[in-house]
């Protein structure tokens, strides 16, 4: 595997390179690490690559593994840079004929998002997309038991993301929220994009139903900030199901404190990002039952996600891992023209990338929007 | 003190009961129970009442205590009775003098309420709303620290009460159901009527705003239910504060799962009904806070509105204690012609009863427009 | 009912009296609440008595209201003086033909325990001992479930009740802590007959064992401290089942934290004082239960001790309100001579008395003890 | 980096290998996993490692490796076998010129223990002990407080490891059972040796201070089972702290339940496996806080070994990537002739090898004898 972007410094390239080396199925080769080749090519080497492929940036990086034998390149590239990086690099690299596992939000925009769908169908090359939180055990165990009408059908869906460090003008000096703040380098939107999205991906995967329209109020908690950093936006769903999804990154002293409920007609599930490994499951008519990866029948899907026996737990990186090692699976799968398991096809992929930055786009609109609902649209208007 | 409503059956009387007994400073000694004469005479005197006051109605009752001289009738009435009742009660108590405390909402429409506080203006009596979950010695705590300023500027206000009561057909069978469904007896809403309006309450309790516009999406569960069970608000607040406020009878599993969370500029608070000896209080650059009533220094209404020492847990019938003591000391500081006590002063009036009329009629207004931004109104179309 | 103790400033004595109001079924008519006879008769006036109802001292409380008629006079004494008079009073409340309900410990010591058991026995008349925690709903669920075998048979019990409020030497400058730090008014413990009994004595409640041997290690914070303020004991049951109770009265911040935990064959339970409502069942093979009183089945006796729907929080004053009204109805029953209802009949009486002290004892003898094991005796030396 | 044991269904050998990946600074490549000659190469090919790597037992590994150029051979070696083959094991790594990283117990028996250190005395390679628990960053935390003195002079420590996995005699016929139970395997004792001992090194860790007495009380839910699989400790330290130990496997429903308190003389600290990104400082006169790692000053020890910001939940892989990753370092400033950073060494090692064993054979001593106080002795009986 290489890497664009995640250099010295950037919070997200750290997490990447645990994520990937720890089922030992990646081996992280190259990587093209900073816009200043001397940095990048320093960063290569504190990771103990071989020196020819500590490269300069990824133009370079592409070329001269795109010239190595098959046996020898590196399969696969990771992006982690900022957003308005994603589908310049993405498209180099499936042009270069490398499968591609990118950080969210995919593109900087939809019209972005639909030519990289063309461009993967057209390769036939793998993407996928670190929605991390659908990485985590329990979260597929929730969606196993929504899919399998253990909660009826689906009411209400209340998803929630307050963080607290963008809360003061002072917070805006730092590597991480100078470009999220940045509509060059961000896109449309700070805080919907950054974790918003997140927060939209995570309740169409765990029900499998899509957001129909959304109303929005997005705000910013200074003057001068460019893009918005809170927001609430209430959706319908194609099942006439209703939902709420808070994100903030103004909300002092939270840390990421992602929530989920769904409710469904005969049963509701709940769960939580900073205790993930716990999911609640509440009945009309009997005790709310603490569902906890060691006891009672899990799905297959969610045991072949875990690592450790209940009671040990798990976090954020085995999360993470969790997408790797199954990207990684995708790939040995198509090497080995075998079918590739359960596990890896539940990859986030390049439809996920179109949902994403459609909600981006839709929440966006309806927000500056004077009429209460905005329709969920996921095709461009010249379309 | 005597009560109308509440008899067999009647949960929230049994509640009322219990609360204004526990501090030993309201004697409750007279009833009109039940729309049935008999069985409203029978229930009284399973309490113990003396014969000649177990009325069989609430004219009765009025007439008979009015006539007594003051050293012996009863000071004040309790209402607790369905919502179309509270107002007829109330101006009748008024009228012939007695103080009210009222369970909410205060009538079934913002002109009861309106022409309710012209006749509490005109007679000078007491009158006092149960917003309980503002007797909480924590929820006061609260208030005390966001209007000192600990908080800085509120940035977001986060109100959710979700109850699974009415989740299914069966259970609109229900004494309790059978009225708060029927739009003759509970005015033009249901969940918000019954527990939105709480929340709006405590938002406005505890920050000292007052909400300015608002944005609804109300629903039913069942196609034949007539009022709604289940609604989301977005909120703004006359100081440009933004705030979400969740209320629902149809989410399973839950019981009376009401939170509260204020973000403001230095700090944010949080508190939930289901552990209301806890107040947490966050801050971006020290650890989270757990306080509690046992350490620490705490305001003085604060102290006023407890009973045990901490680690002791106090729950709802204390804070519904207190308003009722509360109450019994505003009568017993008019009585002396003495000034009221701080803790006195802290109980819902009629203020109250306005905004949470006016609350429900803005948000079923603002649930049926097109648009997204709804003024909240405190008048009616006609002044 | 008549009062014994509990003046201003006294702590238990306010709870004691919110308690018996609570319900409506007891009413307050004397006491003597201080050694002062002013004072005593100060304070029952301020609680609304007759003139001549406010007794100087007990003795007189006993002979005045043991003239009157049986109609006009109290039915029973509530005791809540420091230990060293527990004993004395309600020896001459029985033989004055009142009913007893006794604060913990019973008495100063086994011997005097031993001599109020014939004294009650003897007269005939009812005798109840307020450990509170027994009071709570799902104690009593806990008990039920334990009882009927849902757990099998019971391996082991852990029982702790931290508190923190002795943990400096400037505390013992109060007035809950005076006398319980002095043996001639606490009697052989400080720590042990204080909150340890109460453990002791819910463990027993719970589990139906009766513990059999001890090993204890007490020690206090101070060397000039004369009563334990902390300790351990080792337990074994008379099943064979073991135990371990901890206790403490320094242990920094820790307010009222009494916890339970029993072990069984098929299943465990946990139950915490500071978040009473909740129980949880844990399973082998399926996920922990979070037991609440609004879902699934309850026993008859869970339900009898409830007050409000679940999510509306109860807590001490209703644990302790609980055997008020219960020991209520056994002294209506009484005079009705009706059977007493099973609710009634859980009201912690002589047996526990003698259990309580004999455990203060034997504990007090472990620790002293160089041998690990010492046998729990309930039996004085001369007997 | 080569390992000896953990090969197929193995759970310990799955979670080293994750744990030295993680951080790339190790790499893994030989090893000898099964008594059986081809399951143990088999197992290495399934590890990618080179063929004449794949060994078949872990004499010729020693061996091999020890023929190799300094450049070329594994530094260290990771034992992850049942207890009873630690030592051999470690002794003939060291013998071979092998630095050792050893899962605890350290050995079988305390005598193997003393012999071990004076081997690595002798040849002054490194030797360190996996106690996870340690490797946690808020324990490393809680340590830098209370060896800064901000707890005061530390009264009390209750540690409890509750876990329920051989609750039921079904239970022994697993792979992790069959061994742990077996005296021949794994020693003097199951359930202290296996966790107790963790909770030991914990107390002792945490606060600096060393057992000096205990007393104990072991036992078997079976008959027939052969080593304790429950046992209390009480403990005497040396500064004249006490404490007590809980731990068992037969507590039904208990996952990993592993918890920590200490109480000081001016503040005590709380913290729970299950929850382990949160740590718990009560005090006696503000509020209770949540010590995260997000906020706050923090001990440069603690912030050496977090990898994500706050609000991503670390676990038990991350705690165990530290040991390693320490260890590594400890092994690269070796070889480069630096001094070793703080947090590398902070690895358990040989001293807490000898205080394990001396804990499970006092504990076990202790147990079997009449006397309450048995004293922690750490020599033979013949030195």
């Amino acid at each position: 595997m290489g890497m664009v972007g995640g250099g010295e410094g950037a919070f997200i390239g750290a997490i990447h390179r645990i994520a990937a080396r720890m089922d030992g199925e990646i081996e992280l080769v190259c990587g093209a690490f900073s816009r200043d080749a001397e940095r990048s090519k320093a960063f290569g080497e504190s990771l103990y690559f071989e020196q020819n492929r500590c490269y300069p940036n990824y133009h370079a990086m592409f070329e001269m593994e795109g010239q190595k034998p098959s046996q020898e390149r590196m399969d696969m590239v990771a992006i982690v840079t900022p957003n308005h990086l994603h589908f310049p690099v993405a498209k180099m690299a499936l042009e270069h004929g490398f499968h591609v596992l990118c950080d969210k939000p995919a593109t900087l925009d939809l019209a972005e998002a639909i030519t990289l769908r063309q461009l993967v169908d057209k390769t036939g090359l793998l993407y996928g997309l670190t929605h991390t939180y659908t990485g985590y055990p329990l979260i597929k165990e929730a969606r196993h038991r929504v899919i399998a009408g253990q909660l009826g059908q689906i009411r209400k869906v209340v998803v929630e993301y307050p963080q607290g460090w963008l809360a003061d003008k002072h917070s805006e000096q730092s590597k991480q929220a100078s470009w999220r703040l940045d509509p060059a380098q961000a896109g449309l939107s700070g805080c919907m994009a950054d974790i918003g999205v997140h927060g939209a991906n995570l309740a169409e995967y765990v029900t499998g139903l899509k957001i129909s329209e959304v109303c929005a109020d997005l705000s910013t908690a200074f003057d001068d900030r460019m893009l918005d950093d809170d927001g609430t936006v209430l959706m319908r769903f194609n099942s006439g199901a209703r939902g709420v999804l808070m994100a903030s990154q103004v909300c002092v002293g939270e840390e990421n404190n992602l929530k989920l409920r769904v409710y469904g007609e005969f049963a509701s599930i709940e769960w939580s990002q900073m205790a993930p490994n716990d999911l609640w499951m509440k009945y009309a008519d009997r005790p709310t039952e603490l569902i906890r990866t060691g006891v009672g029948s899990m799905a297959a899907n969610t045991l072949a996600n875990i690592r450790t026996p209940a009671g040990h737990p798990e976090g954020y990186l085995e999360a993470f891992a969790n997408i790797y090692r199954n990207f990684a699976h995708l790939i040995q799968a198509r090497i080995a023209s075998k079918p590739a398991s359960q596990a890896s096809l539940d990859v986030p992929g390049i439809d996920e990338a179109i949902r994403g930055m459609a909600f981006i786009e839709n929440v966006v609109a309806a927000s500056r929007s004077e009429l209460k609902w905005h329709p969920f649209r996921v095709e461009l208007d010249s379309e």
